[in-house]
């Protein structure tokens, strides 16, 4: 059996056997499959952040690539879990919007998981992960075709978190979506849809500072000051030079943004 | 030569190059080895809490897999590494009891392992997971036997920290066990072994609290109101829905529980 | 095309895409590598303790081993890439120190990576673990030879932190390489280089404490005494027996250290 890619992207951190036994489930069924941890310290519950993470991974993969994403307050209840075909890979999740930055963007075709033959025989209330969806990703890497595993829907969740509203002619507000291991400040303004940005001024209001600049790399911002610098997804992010934006502000994750075009 | 799986279970954390020099020795020695982390993120020197995370992890993987622990505060003193079988998997690490929880629940077989011809040409005083247990897993995984390894032996540690004592007709002291990334309090208490728990009223105290609800899954329990519910592994925990039971309570692992049939 | 063995040692943490990206791009280009993480935790930016986990962990790997090394402040200003061959195994980081430690001490080959073929079609500013090492090592890991990255160099970047300044004539300064996650400092000096150690009275100045005792293993010192053993590096470390030096003296990385032989 040719060699199967498994990404995984969860919240269980690594000082637990969680990820551990998601591979061994993973490994038993699948001996084909190549597990690869895209990250298991998602912030416990936090979807957008997972989100955001899955969304900037999948790009770098190849086609035919198994991600398996587990942000999953609601384990247990009766959100769904759900398989997503896009971008020629395949993503596997509760469907409670962590999926939803990938099938925002992409062509996809979306299904309920339903098989429970592809489920480990006992399904916990707790740990989806290694009962349901490590196993149908290793099903699915040994060669079950989507459909085999539940039908067609279109209702799954579409929150829309990664987008900055208009608020007036000229102003925006957005939010942070994440702050990353250096204390940069994740935007959901993206740089391609705010080109004006390169040749207008501008505010953008961040706790009690402003930020007027856009800089090419971090380096090129002078130290303790401010500014935008457009990250290496896309997305723009208030950066301070070799210091930590997130400890200066001492703001974080979901923390509201305003920008002014001048 | 098939592929091996070959799990890691340490104490050694993730920014040092420990876990990665013990997968240098493992691939140099057996480059059909396909290497899992279970954790490198044990609490460093606590053996009970390694002695969960492995025995959490090995029912899920296949026959065959070799396990590889490693938490040893007493490294360089006479302490024996050894080799277990159980359920069809091997096991390797100091005999401190990290173990424990393994061989006390599986028919098995212990060996102390003596043979030098399989440790690196020169061992360490500090760091046996490199010198001895890694290149025994390795060497075990090209194909060496067991026995090879040195003598059976039937005096290996047995500690009994995974059970809860009696302390009269309807009342038991137990301990916390591990807190989990979420804060949830791990039990030593089993939903099997407690099988009353489900039909009639209890009272659990934990640090200034008692508990009296056990719950199916995370989401049935009132915000901010602890419950017990069976985690995925079997064993009891005091969970807080959404919220960390181990913050609200200022308890962690080791903590003592007495539990009260009414 | 037989398995090929690539090594990642970053400073992006495990809670971010960085790390995932990066494997996915290698992955992509080259199925047949093998990903071995030894950390992704360096503390951001700290160059010193990067090439102290990499060196520490290279000798373990087998021959043919490909090593990629990122922590880069200067990302995206005019510091270069460069391929090092040493020891039969293959390193790629950017031009500022990162790699001192490996090609310090072996014979080696440096070579300016300008093959802009093998880089991802575009080059963030602020990511070239994934536009230009992750590529660059999966194109070695499917073949291309050292020659086709670029033309050999012989000013690579040589810093001099890891080895003590003599100050007089039984004197040494030196400095704190690294803090372990059990809170040992590992020193600059080394027992091969410091022999008399064994076998005269010496006293070493740590903070506001002095170490006296050299012993072979972490159990041999007293509880709550301080005293130096030596790593399975080879480097003394400064140790407590089941306790943190780091804590006790509150000094970390970077700290100075002065040895005098009695």
């Amino acid at each position: 059996m040719p060699r199967r890619l498994i990404t995984l992207t969860t919240d269980f951190g690594l000082s637990d056997h969680f990820a551990g036994a998601m591979k061994g489930v993973i490994l038993g069924i699948a001996p084909n499959a190549e597990i690869v941890d895209i990250t298991h310290e998602v912030t416990p519950f936090a979807i957008r952040e997972g989100a955001f993470v899955i969304a900037q991974a999948y790009p770098y993969f190849p086609r035919g690539t198994i991600h398996v994403a587990v942000v999953d307050p609601g384990v247990g209840t009766s959100r769904r879990p759900i398989l997503v075909e896009a971008a020629g890979q395949y993503f596997i999740g509760p469907d409670n919007g962590l999926l939803s930055m990938v099938y925002s963007r992409e062509k996809h075709r979306a299904r309920h998981i339903a098989a429970a033959k592809y489920f480990l025989p006992q399904v916990s209330g707790t740990f989806h992960g290694r009962d349901i969806f490590a196993p149908v990703a290793a099903h699915l890497a040994r060669g079950v075709r989507p459909a085999q595993f539940g039908k067609r829907i279109e209702d799954h969740l579409r929150p829309n978190f990664e987008k900055p509203v208009r608020t007036g002619k000229r102003y925006w507000s957005g939010a942070v979506l994440k702050v990353d291991r250096f204390g940069n400040l994740i935007t959901n303004f993206r740089l391609d849809e705010f080109p004006e940005l390169q040749s207008r001024p501008f505010e953008m209001i961040v706790g009690l500072r402003s930020v007027t600049r856009l800089v090419a790399t971090f380096a090129e911002s002078p130290a303790g000051e401010l500014a935008l610098v457009a990250g290496s997804a896309g997305y723009l992010e208030v950066a301070l030079n070799r210091g930590s934006a997130a400890s200066l502000l001492k703001i974080g994750a979901g923390s509201p943004l305003e920008l002014a075009l001048l």
